[in-house]
């Protein structure tokens, strides 16, 4: 069975190798299965967000080790959490919740400290999360964790307002290639013409918004249009297109886009949806 | 069985990469668990501290891989010893020593070369070390990697003086969230308002520590008491706290203390006990 | 069977942890090896000479998922290529190319898209490779992934230009220690006093050089002798040596050369022979 990891330890100081030591040592049959350990520290939200995008690639059964944990030692309380056949550890701060959302309905336990020995105030990953994830991936059942919960916390939504012709997002991730992904998500191509927009986040509202003249505009500069693919802009040229996470990302083809717009998480990005009389890119 | 991985050799090049292809070509059946490989370009002592503070995670018969070798290529000797139950793989340069110290009792022999094909003069850790801690790890005894060799080298011990009612250590580590761990370490809790000091390196001398008004000082930036967690500190507030690997910590709660006190590993680090009469910390 | 993993994806955003997921789902007794995801974004060349220095330590019958990909979603061909013993999947725009000059001859098939359900426009390596590595590692044979594909696209050869007594090369690459690998490359030892030329790329033509008083000029500064290790340079000098991959590189003992030198990938390396009269280095 496989624990996949994510948490803003880095893999430069010993936290994550002491994390699957304590892990392996439960069970040395385990599979772990990095997402990242690069979450910035203590940015509970990015890390909401790569869950989000990253949950459904790996088989049901698998267990996701959750750890960026600003709270650790305070009162928040640690879980574990059973939902659409896959299973979760993480500190109930609501790192959990984009995807919970998603997922629909779901069981969750408060953690029952004290079982595995001596806890440190400053490290629950190696003193509670690891060793109830791998308890669940060795096949013990949620319930024997602790107590159930009847209510996890929640995040807010990410900024995201859709006043036509207008939609207002942010910009929620920057990957190292420097591509701005956006909480403007789940559009779908309609036909070749029109896509339409539905957001991950709040109602499930549907907006058409027409590629070949939509306009984007983050941090004053505008783009027009929304392509399919990185080539079909100008080498080092800017481009919006519709990124593989199903989210609307603005992109410079072999270049980075975040350093060409100085551009940071939480910057504002707005849609103008284009019209649909609008001549198709070429 | 399983190989745990602590080098410098970072993962942006292919040097960890061939590390493991060596390994795994001799034993496909072997595990590859990382500690870390970002330890600083030849920083023995650094990761000396590492080894120490992880090693005690990882089951008993786990073969650790610790190349860190400023002096690949001279006559330092390569060595594959045994402690506690636990094997290590190394070049002969005190990488070792703090956690053999911990161990006590070992066996060692210095590694016979040339038994695996050419050996280059600049990449032991592909051509030496690999090859040997996958024979071990693969169940080979030590005595067959080579000659008995009844003395390691040692690095010098970490400053810490304890001059009651000062203690004066230094900063021996800084992690990825910019806490600092320094040599003041192996302390417990004895009550409400004691600790003690038990410094894992030289005397096991005990030195009682009054939390509630003792004082810590960094780069002469003063802290009063020490917490048990980062939460009861103010969030961007300075704290000192005994940290997971029990050493004493300086922090800043969901920021950086390193950036905030400009602080570099060897700084300086001051404890004044403080007094048994002070109020404790609320 | 072992997927060897070669990207520009970095470890930082999700992108790699869902390639493995993707792999992990189709087959979970795969095992994952990192060669490194840290090659410059979209920089071919540099992932080219990572494959060809790392290829030959993994066992034979290791795929090689290899994807950096600046054409992703354009014309460009997905192709896996079998040679060696080894297997190999990337986009074919000549990543490969120094791999396969090497292992001389190969089968290429083109990689039929479609077969694995959607696939996005910007991550095929998330869509298309992963699901091929994946499935040649689980024992598919080649010709099943798609069509036969006679002749694969080649990166040119690095710049190498030897016109006695003068050796012309360029920085290839630059690793985490400040070490400078060139272009001149497979040099080997015949005696004491004179090393054969043997270049990697272009014709196999044999130089002997002597060592002594070899002259190699970075950057208008000159170093005098090649060296068998760091050690016998002063600690913080540069020095010229034969790499671990047999190239001439140009290092620091205990220190960076690219920082000293400010030297970037592409700088011109000149190598001076020398003469056989020359005193041995002591």
């Amino acid at each position: 069975m496989a624990v996949a990891l994510l948490t803003d330890f880095g893999t430069s100081d010993i936290y994550t190798g002491v994390i699957k030591a304590v892990m392996f040592s439960i069970n040395p049959a385990l599979r772990f299965l990095d997402i990242t350990h690069w979450i910035e520290p203590q940015n509970v939200r990015q890390a909401a967000f790569a869950l989000l995008d990253a949950y459904r690639y790996y088989p049901k059964g698998t267990v996701f080790l959750v750890v960026v944990d600003p709270g650790v030692g305070s009162t928040r309380r640690p879980i574990a959490v059973q939902a659409g056949g896959y299973l979760f550890v993480a500190p109930d701060n609501g790192v959990l919740s984009y995807t919970l959302s998603q997922l629909g309905e779901y069981n969750a336990v408060e953690i029952a400290l004290g079982v595995d020995g001596e806890i440190s105030k400053t490290f629950h990953g190696r003193d509670v999360f690891a060793p109830a994830a791998a308890k669940l991936a060795s096949g013990i059942p949620l319930h024997e964790l602790g107590e159930p919960l009847p209510v996890i916390n929640r995040l807010p939504m990410p900024d995201l307002m859709i006043d036509p012709p207008h939609v207002l997002g942010e910009v929620t991730q920057i990957d190292r290639f420097g591509n701005l992904i956006t909480s403007i998500g789940y559009m779908r191509w309609l036909d070749e013409e029109r896509i339409s927009l539905n957001p991950a986040f709040g109602d499930h509202q549907t907006v058409p918004v027409f590629p070949g003249n939509a306009q984007i505009t983050v941090n004053d500069q505008s783009i027009l249009g929304i392509r399919h693919t990185y080539s079909e802009a100008e080498r080092g040229s800017l481009l919006a297109l519709i990124g593989s996470s199903h989210y609307l990302e603005v992109s410079v083809n072999q270049g980075n886009a975040a350093q060409r717009l100085d551009a940071v998480i939480g910057d504002r990005v707005e849609l103008k949806v284009g019209e649909p009389d609008a001549t198709v890119l070429d």
